[in-house]
């Protein structure tokens, strides 16, 4: 049964069809947190985005699209990201085991660019056709070529929700007016959780933000106005805040493999500020899997408040 | 029952059909305003355009999504137009409600051209599923871009006409070869109202213009034809001429917030001018609700003729 | 009954379906050059090309759609053309009264460029919709974009030609290769208008063209072959040439407001090298209504060698 | 009845449909050189490529669209071939005479550039309707855009051979790298030929190649294996070679006007090299209809042998 | 009756139709090494890439596309890839004698980029009327066009899929930011058969790499985790198990031609490496016949195990 917290969080996707609601609540229904209204999503398009032996030498059963299924389901996550090569690599074995969110672009790093584009690398008739909850899809804000992102976005998402499919942005400021510290600045990442939210996403994937503000007609605004942005549990409650007052899901995520005890304050930050969870990748997948098991397992105690 | 104002205001739709008339008399028929066959209508789209930090920080509440549908309801507006995510969020709530206008595209600011082109954000197929009575979109007349965004609202407008949707045109000159003072210079602003008119816009929205004069193959025939331009009136009265001698519905924006007088000020030369009514965002929203309905009051008593 | 210079006239279109041939034959047999095969058509998208009070300040009565309809009603023109506002604002009053053009691609001049390409601005669909005898397009031979447009054309008028409808082309050389003066340069002009025949235009319009040689390779044909080019009337003759040999209609327009005389002379010499007729827009909405009557009249009775 | 030459070289189009087949077997069967499997094709684009007076000025009833069809017709060609326009203008009248090709992409000279890309001015939809045996289409190798012509060939010819349309390529090397020479070098030349091939073309058009080697790395292989070159029969030869070992029907083009012999001469290297013929346009039209018909008549004596 | 390793191989592919998983098995079940999981592809596109006397002089009876059909066959090989013009030109004779792979992008030298990016010359209808068991398409990792051409393969290898024909990716990095030796680097060879996989591929083919390291993110993983890649073996091992731990078939190209004791070493490394074979052009088709059926065979015997 469904409990009093997942009914309040879809109450709020009030233009969604019962196929979307649907496919959200096997999300907020699956895993350790279910039916807390809390996610640990496992992704993994780093093959694709930083190469396979910086992504898969650490831990080398991670070369296996196997393993990452299997590590989501030991570890109790609510969802599983990926490009379509690896899902479409385990897609009958783990067939309604857990939701799968495809990644529906993808960004390679043999080129770089200051204004980033990824590329459309699947499509909604692999995410039914493979059976999954929701597609993914990153958009750069603050790129030049910003409009074709969000035009993408916009067809894809319209194309998944007429068919029941969930919609998961990563949205992740890149691009020739951001410095590198802008990227991850809390005006931005606020900024970046609303753009992400007006285009119509059910769950918003950002960074954690640092106390750093890019924009100078930002600065005005939040000394003015006194935004409280000094502790990273301040910063994650005005980026939930930024994302409709609280009414879409806004997970955030980790970024490179650290010491576990900075991800469990990173945890710990997340659900002080009323953030809905995170998104744990490098830090899951590059670590023996028992020590992953054990990391994730204390990411969702703490999210279930146990510490 | 019609008002024969609003009778002759559908007249001058000679090609529409009547699922497009109604939505236009649904609006003209909406809120305190009702029959007058003047307007104003509250626009939320600066969380996309400035961030929601600029927008909302001023007046918190504006952080939630069903704050403005409220505000609009409440204050006797004809309509209320947003991007797809703040419509999403409260289309169900507030069905039948009041008369929405989906915005088509939305421009960031994280990235900034001297050349701009909003992104398309949103489609028919969600103006009409969200029970919409008209589509927004902006066009930059100006930019190097400039027939990009026409060939958009073309084929966005021939679609909403042909199922009954009102297409509300955003005329804001921009671009390499105007200045600063020429984005809201008077021969510009009338420029800007004809070339809407003549896409096919049902209503068209352009900045109250001052009286500089841009381009010189206009300045000259300013001086030789004597068109007044001294008052703001003066202005209003030519931009209107300009969308077919006033038989296109026009209505102009405030700005960023600013003192409660000047707001006033600009709704009378509005109303002296001719003009149809205003398009009021930040100088609504971004004052507490008290404050922002008593000023909105004020306003639709001015359009009223009571002061 | 049709007359035997009309039947002629048609006969030329050897791959047109009756439906075309039916329109072709309503712009011949309408108005006072009705059935001589000569044409004289009022064209009104300068409110688009150049900005409202350029075009219509002269003569303030032009602001109103309603006006230019009535003007080439009582001129006794063949057709009125003018974008899609325009026609959309008069459409049902005059449904059937006269032959309409939509033009269907239209450039602003708030921003300027080398090589100019106009936007397209409206369809087939709303060509059909609003009771239209043909399209019309401009293509600017010599832009560097000249393959773009020539690609929009070939997809217009073939959906034209399919659904009945007559196409009119514009053809102004432009473009960063030319001179200002080759633009009307006689080599050039005979060229656009052979290019817009061999893209399948039925109707051609080009400016009256200047003795000036422009391209090198032209210019040793001319001297080699003594192509006579000395007056007016020898230019038109060639420009009509080199239309598939006079098989084609083509109309010379006549260019910004200038005395009356300069415009008569203009109609004689057209009507001595044998062109079709002429294309009259600002000389004749920029003159008050009973001058500008008087003025068509007399080139009408020029074209019927009345003068 | 089909000569044993023209079942053999139908033979070689192993994938082709029988509408195709009976088109291209059209060409085969029509004309002077009916069945002996050589070609003489009259090409009639140049109004487009060079603008009418360099073209028709020379003999000037050829800027009458009829004259070309008679021309071809009187002078026993296998087919004629020209744009859209030209074709429109006598398609009725010598419906079904002599096989037609419809030149579906044409260049314009008022713009210039150093990667040059026609523009697609009809469709294989026009050449249906107009009868045509086949389309006409022109490559230009080694230029900018190169991918962009072969996508658009890939598609059309995909389209004409699923509706039984013969497909005609003229492969013309041009663009940034190669030198004026080599856009008619030897080694180029034959992998123009090649390319066509490769693209599904049925009937190749190159240029008559000189001696010169452009590329570094085919003189290599050009020295080391010895190929012959040194006369044009030669090089006749080796581009035929390079067309599918001769499994592709190749013809050749003259390009400018130029004294008789020397027509002559090329067409006896054609037949000696083994080539399937000429394409020869301003060859022919350019001279008084009587003296084009001698030369054609004499070019296709060549051909059979008789001189 | 499938051997069991055949049955492994194809269990891998878990998301793909039965009509798919036929061709694959029509591969794998093909020539000499029929039934043992290994490959020898015969791939003849330098035509189109090098041009035809650097392809075919060598050994001129390759310039006859019926060639390649018959070495293929003689020597048992798997199947054979070409582009549409060479299939085309042998697809009755040799229908459903052995598998083929229509090559669906090119690229020529006559033009040459530092981003380079293939043109689609043909698609999957070809395919699938030529009978076809797979496609064939090459990407450039590292190009800045790299996000267009994974959207094209994402395309055509969607509707592959669901007609039931295999894909097979060339993945070949090139670009801007790769050094010449990067090209072929054992950090980069490994990224390019990741990015294939993770694009979908069910076959991929890359270049033998070097001992280099291009990428210094790269570099620091490969020695922090001291991954082998000493010997030719070792590097092989390291892309099949960058290939989804092994799990796709990946198979090696050997580039220009060379001795064929060098050939010979190249099989050994691949087998020893646990490669899946090798797909071997211009050091077969440029020998002469019988020294090539005499080099293939013995490459097939390497990887049986004979030597």
């Amino acid at each position: 049964m469904m409990s009093d917290r997942v009914k309040q969080i879809l109450s709020w996707y009030e233009s969604d069809n019962p196929g979307t609601l649907a496919n959200l609540r096997w999300m907020l229904g699956t895993g350790t947190l279910a039916d807390t209204g809390k996610f640990v999503i496992l992704p993994v398009d780093q093959g694709f985005e930083h190469g396979p032996a910086r992504s898969f030498a650490p831990n080398a059963p991670g070369y296996n699209p196997h393993y990452h299924f299997e590590l989501a389901l030991e570890a109790g996550c609510n969802a599983y990201a990926a490009p379509l090569g690896f899902l479409e690599a385990g897609a009958r074995t783990f067939a309604g085991e857990l939701p799968l969110i495809l990644k529906l672009n993808n960004h390679e790093s043999l080129h770089d660019e200051k204004n980033p584009m990824p590329a459309v690398t699947a499509s909604i008739e692999h995410a039914l056709r493979l059976g999954c909850a929701a597609i993914g899809f990153t958009i750069y804000p603050g790129s030049a070529l910003n409009a074709a992102m969000y035009e993408q976005i916009q067809a894809l998402s319209e194309e998944a929700k007429s068919v029941g499919l969930a919609v998961v942005v990563w949205s992740y400021p890149r691009g020739e007016h951001l410095s590198k510290a802008g990227e991850t600045a809390i005006d931005v990442a606020a900024y970046a959780a609303q753009i992400a939210c007006q285009l119509g996403a059910h769950i918003v994937k950002v960074k954690l933000p640092s106390d750093h503000i890019e924009q100078d007609a930002a600065r005005k605004v939040y000394e003015k106005e006194n935004i409280p942005i000094g502790t990273p549990a301040d910063r994650v409650r005005h980026v939930v805040q930024s994302a409709f007052d609280g009414r879409r899901i806004v997970i955030f995520s980790g970024g490179a493999k650290k010491g576990a005890d900075a991800v469990y304050e990173d945890a710990r930050a997340i659900r002080d500020g009323g953030g809905f969870g995170s998104i744990i990748g490098r830090n899951a997948f590059q670590r023996p899997k028992a020590e992953a098991l054990a990391m994730l397992k204390r990411i969702m105690d703490i999210y279930l408040g146990k510490e």
